[in-house]
């Protein structure tokens, strides 16, 4: 049969996203870094009194009532941000707007494997630099690969390291193109690299409210830049690609910042904890500025470490990829998963 | 100073959409055919209910529960059903993966202004084949074109005429790329091009649950192909595109067939009498199988009675395009809204 695709969709395998079991499913889920804890009360009190009139017509397209919460909330202007569904969306935006066959995406390694795939998509050449031991970040390798869009997450997923403030901004110093700093589990770190964004036109910090807010399911990202740099990617995004409902409910989980923190310190406190019980297990661990840890277990076979796991109804994340095939990315939950994981493990490894 | 995008996004304007003024402000809003009735109770129940474990988790990307409550309602398997964050999302997703420059994207006109921004942005050529007298589908030249995709919009918007599911057979039968039959306005139609899925490997339909079902702000649209023609489409979406509120309204509006069905026979019966009012005040009509009316008004300036008709507190829609700058196009309203427009027209035309 002929393909109706064009070559390079044929020749792309796809993201395969982690397993995602229903709610009421009994299982611990500690494979895509969700927060344990529930949303805002002030979120969840929008949902339940929202205006119907918002379902029945089309959302504002610049989602402004999110964005003078995050203003508020970040102290930058409101119209240095723009939202997305999800930083999915808006790191697709962005390499949709700058990068293309001739025009190349660059990234360490390890980091977030969707960066490969939205490259593929575009039918941009990706480059991917091999972070150096200890997760140096290999600068002179990125700067030299010339990216039209160069991609840092800090936190790094699944590494957790933070990449230092110093590095980005002489990252950005020197690139031709645009820098991402990918944010994404910033609420449980101890730094933020926003400060760039006001001294440099060429970076682009995103973020979202999956993690740290426990809004996964709302689908709400959203980018801090330069409006000259936003306007190129507001010719890119869909118009109503942020729902009435998310934006609300955003706004409100956006003003709860109080709530947000409190629920960050738990989870970090969780994240000693069970670096600690799993250390004594015989575990090698990397230091974790996100939410989750990467471990290395003390027997061979992480991919029969995932499967026993998972039969005992616990998920956790396996990488088959170079450099990750021999580690597993665990999720912090609250201390009684966390628990139940470290008794599980007693008996497998 | 230097951009920081391809050289195909500085070239463009990007898309422009319909005012949205938000609720409370008072405004009689005919201009981007949402719905005048709310949504189902069913689904503003789910709304009210729903467990907030589904905002703090990822959503399924596959939204299995939508797509059950569509296979049921339209009598297509489940696995014949591809979500997107709105329609617009998957016709974006349709031509990321079949078109590029030396792949063209083809389309009768006048249509969906959408089309020629998403070809833009793709970095493809697109080709317009305007319509013959009376909207009949120019099926030659279409043909002619050579599109990796070509697009029907049936109900048409602006136009509000329905191609015939003859036409639409020869087209497909004779084109090697694939056809999109955007049946976003069907709910107010007599006929859908649906069996022809089951009839052509390189048919698909998207439908929309912001007109028929009254949710332009919850985001949802969906797609009805063989999983052949789904396969590279999954490939492009963004895995988590939809949100879990999203998916599990939608599966409830959708189940409620009777009630989508009973607001679907008011607006078109509203749609006879608006019709009747404007001829009698001199405009110019078309008949309309959708959820608006294409008007000519007899005074010659559509766009100073577009301003009038605005300083009043009515929204209308005024293309500033070439065959549509004499034009508005007119949103059916409630019964009331409609009589109120009829009664404001009066003294301007």
């Amino acid at each position: 049969m002929t393909s109706y695709f064009r070559p390079g969709i044929d020749a792309i395998a796809g993201y395969i996203p982690g397993e995602q079991p229903k709610p009421g499913i009994p299982v611990i889920k500690l494979n895509t870094n969700e927060n344990p804890y529930p949303p805002s009360p002030a979120a969840i009190e929008v949902l339940r009194t929202l205006d119907v009139e918002w379902l029945r017509r089309y959302p504002d397209p610049f989602a402004n009532e999110f964005r003078q919460a995050a203003s508020q909330a970040l102290d930058v202007p409101a119209d240095w941000i723009i939202v997305g569904n999800g930083s999915d969306d808006l790191l697709n935006v962005i390499i949709r707007a700058c990068a293309e066959l001739g025009r190349k995406v660059v990234y360490p390694m390890p980091t977030y494997v969707l960066y490969q795939t939205l490259a593929e998509v575009q039918g941009a050449e990706f480059v991917e630099v091999p972070y150096e031991e200890n997760y140096q970040l290999p600068i002179a390798e990125l700067i030299a690969a010339n990216g039209a869009v160069t991609l840092i997450a800090t936190p790094n997923s699944p590494s957790g390291h933070s990449v230092s403030i110093d590095d980005l901004r002489q990252l950005a110093t020197s690139l031709s193109g645009v820098l991402v700093i990918d944010e994404a589990y910033v609420d449980f770190a101890e730094k933020t690299a926003l400060p760039l964004v006001k001294e440099f036109d060429n970076v682009i910090i995103t973020r979202t409210l999956s993690k740290g807010y426990s809004l996964a399911g709302l689908r709400l990202g959203f980018g801090i830049a330069n409006p000259a740099l936003l306007s190129g990617l507001f010719k890119v995004k869909d118009s109503y690609n942020i729902d009435a409902i998310a934006c609300t409910i955003g706004a409100a989980a956006m003003r709860d910042q109080l709530y947000k923190n409190s629920c960050a310190e738990r989870v970090k406190s969780s994240r000693s904890n069970l670096f600690f019980d799993l250390k004594n297990l015989g575990f090698r661990l990397w230091d974790s500025q996100a939410n989750f840890l990467l471990t290395q277990p003390p027997i061979g076979n992480a991919e029969q470490l995932y499967l026993a796991l998972k039969e005992q109804g616990i998920l956790v994340r396996y990488f088959n990829r170079s450099g990750l095939s021999d580690k597993l990315r665990i999720t912090i939950g609250t201390d009684e998963q966390n628990q139940l994981l470290v008794e599980t493990l007693t008996h497998l490894v």
